[in-house]
């Protein structure tokens, strides 16, 4: 039964043949009946069985390469990366699972989607998203080849991660760029989150991080220097000193293109409080006219792909509610809006991010090491996270108490913070006794 | 602006005001025009943006506790667990993210459901899977209540291992049930393989994982002791030991329901050598009918619910090419199927799971206290690795070397390692001169 293919029964005989020798329900039927073998005659031989329709494809992918062909449905949304899904006993036919990747074919064009397994899907079909359809132009009801797809290089990568290796800058890179292309499962990105999060990133791997997510993303240009930035790492409700260090730092001449998010776990984000005031849905080319023309700006950072890795890892790292690329987060963002001087809050308290002066020292050690080597100069301030900053809570009060404080009489605790974080700033561009100047 | 409502102004009314004191985009509109609101002239004085619809929502759902409605459409596949999908400007309205979850409401009936989210879906649609659909009893087009919906417990307790808690049994047991019943997120599920791999599991943790896994699923009862066991750690190529091993304890007189896989890494699991010879597809009931007639079976444990929850692990473990539940995964199913005496092989060389006889010292110690403490007793033995067992690979090749070895013509090196298993076994049972009595 294992033996070669009898002569003159032609590419069919070989697939049978070569599918009593390697699987065991089919060769099991032909042990049974021990019946010889006729092209054609083959399906009724077999038992009736659900799965049956999929060895047969199992077979014929592992062993003859020949790829199956699935009718295309639409899944009916984007989900942002090529997806597609397919019955539970087609995926156990075609050798792939939940998770892994699928080669899609059509024509001349192809596309690598990862795989969900659905049940009850019927066995020749395969739903596609808006990203599949359009990268294959392929429309309901066409069909498409498949076959597994090996993961990329950067899951392995991954895996030696969270196995215990270090991660070098060849790594990174691949890691960061199969980020950006949507080329890694969730699964995959949470577990290079969570190995980071139970290890901490080196120095090293910080800078290489920040580095790749900087490359792999657009900057901004701005043409003059120095460019400074201010950056909190955030965790302390109603800190509005953004709002005050930016016209600040502009009014004394210096540019400050300032990117912000809206709120992740305070009431408010600093482009939610900006937004009360003034747009901040700027481009980047609106951010340089903006800031080239009145010295500084605040706009969200949401949607200008700087750093975009770092958005999709965030994606992953909330659920978990840990943020260990804290770091390269924040670095490659103010790397890549050109900054050559920064300043950075990290606010220590019970509520916060770091709860004592030692652990903000440490991140403070990292975050100077990794921007020197970003050709960036930054200083740290250890600042009181126990409690808010000023009265107000929500976009519209805090943007008020922020307006109040400009014109003088805004409460102390938020003017005396702010009047720090700059003079801070200027002592680093070398101006001496920065926080007299600042206020 | 923030002030209470006027009176007279009613529900409405409340509902602006609120919304202009707590939200920035509505607020700015307000505080730029300056005019005082109207109820009903509301939407035409906001500008024309596309998110308002979901800023509406948002604001609505945050500050007023009103449940938005949704139109159903179906997602037209299962996935085995509750999943809805909603737009991405929706989800930011909810406050929700991916991997985060919905309460879904209709009439008395809710559910609680992961969130995938997708782009350029109508505002005002949620796309609900079959396990959704059914648990609410609700067809497409008609309306559900949504709400955010808090992770469950035993999310925080995997964060908590994720940063270096160790889990207790509450903890344990309230993560098994979770995953048993679909409510953690393949996130979440993946962080805890991570951080178990990263760090291993210790006795303890593994002793709770294995007693909680065998609480949550099926459990066959034979009413007959001594119930003996053999299982390899898996990840040696044509390793047919158990189809040798259980004929031969049958024979003996000993009870020997062998549970199996299908093949993960090599050419066949013993599911898939033994269904040449004989069905493998049995239920909990068949196996007892015929453990109890004929001493001993080969059963494919895919499909038995014998410690659910240990195959929702390997979904994520398999892709990630990781097993840390590795102890719990293979005693939980021991203990499942009332195993009091089981031999372990623990195949140590260069492409097996174990590297050297120094970790297969402490794995073999693992499992001996782990099935001490779930009442079991454990022999373990490592054993040659490096190389297939026998000469035969793929299903049917295996099963027909297997027979002849039954037959007394089988390769040396398969049946000395049988009869070495077994023989361990029987020492563990109190026979002295175990391998000779087996050979």
């Amino acid at each position: 039964m294992e033996g070669p293919p009898q002569a003159g029964l032609g590419r069919l005989a070989v697939v049978q043949v070569k599918i009593v020798v390697d699987h065991a329900l089919i060769a099991r039927e032909a042990w049974a009946g021990g019946k010889p073998l006729e092209p054609g005659g083959w399906a009724s031989s077999l038992p009736n069985h659900r799965g049956l329709g999929h060895v047969l494809i199992a077979a014929l992918h592992h062993h003859l390469s020949v790829t199956p062909s699935l009718k295309v449905e639409y899944i009916g949304f984007s989900s942002g990366a090529p997806l597609v899904v397919v019955d539970d006993e087609v995926a156990a036919a075609l050798g792939v699972r939940a998770h892994d990747r699928l080669l899609v074919k059509r024509g001349g064009r192809e596309v690598v989607a990862l795989v969900n397994v659905a049940r009850r899907l019927p066995a020749d079909t395969i739903l596609v998203n808006e990203e599949v359809a359009s990268a294959l132009g392929v429309v309901e009801g066409e069909l498409v080849e498949v076959a597994p797809a090996p993961p990329p290089k950067s899951s392995r990568y991954i895996r030696e991660f969270v196995l215990g290796s270090w991660l070098g800058a060849d790594e990174v890179r691949a890691i960061v760029e199969d980020i950006v292309r949507d080329r890694l499962s969730d699964v995959e990105l949470a577990a290079l989150v969570v190995a980071a999060a139970r290890r901490g990133l080196s120095v090293e791997e910080a800078y290489y991080f920040s580095r790749a997510m900087v490359e792999t993303g657009e900057r901004l240009e701005l043409g003059v220097k120095p460019v400074v930035d201010k950056h909190s790492i955030g965790g302390v409700p109603g800190d509005k000193t953004s709002l005050l260090a930016v016209p600040m730092l502009a009014a004394l001449g210096y540019y400050i293109p300032k990117t912000s998010s809206r709120a992740i776990t305070s009431p408010a984000g600093t482009a939610d409080r900006a937004e009360v005031l003034m747009p901040v849905n700027l481009s980047l080319e609106e951010i340089r006219r903006v800031v080239l023309k009145t010295g500084g700006c605040i706009a969200w950072g949401g949607a200008l792909r700087l750093a975009p890795a770092d958005d999709k890892i965030i994606r992953v790292e909330h659920p978990l509610s840990i943020d260990p690329f804290l770091v390269p987060s924040i670095m490659a963002k103010k790397a890549a809006v050109g900054a050559t001087h920064v300043v950075l809050d990290i606010p220590v308290g019970r509520g916060a991010k770091v709860a004592t002066v030692r652990e903000a020292e440490q991140l403070a050690r990292m975050f100077i090491e990794v921007g020197r080597r970003l050709g960036m100069r930054i200083a740290c301030a250890a600042t009181f996270g126990d409690q808010p900053v000023g009265y107000a809570a929500g976009p519209a009060l805090e943007a008020r108490e922020a307006l109040r404080a400009l014109q003088g009489s805004g409460p102390q605790d938020l003017v005396d913070k702010a009047a720090s974080l700059v003079g801070l700033l200027l002592e680093l561009l070398g101006v001496s006794g920065g926080k007299a100047v600042a206020l």
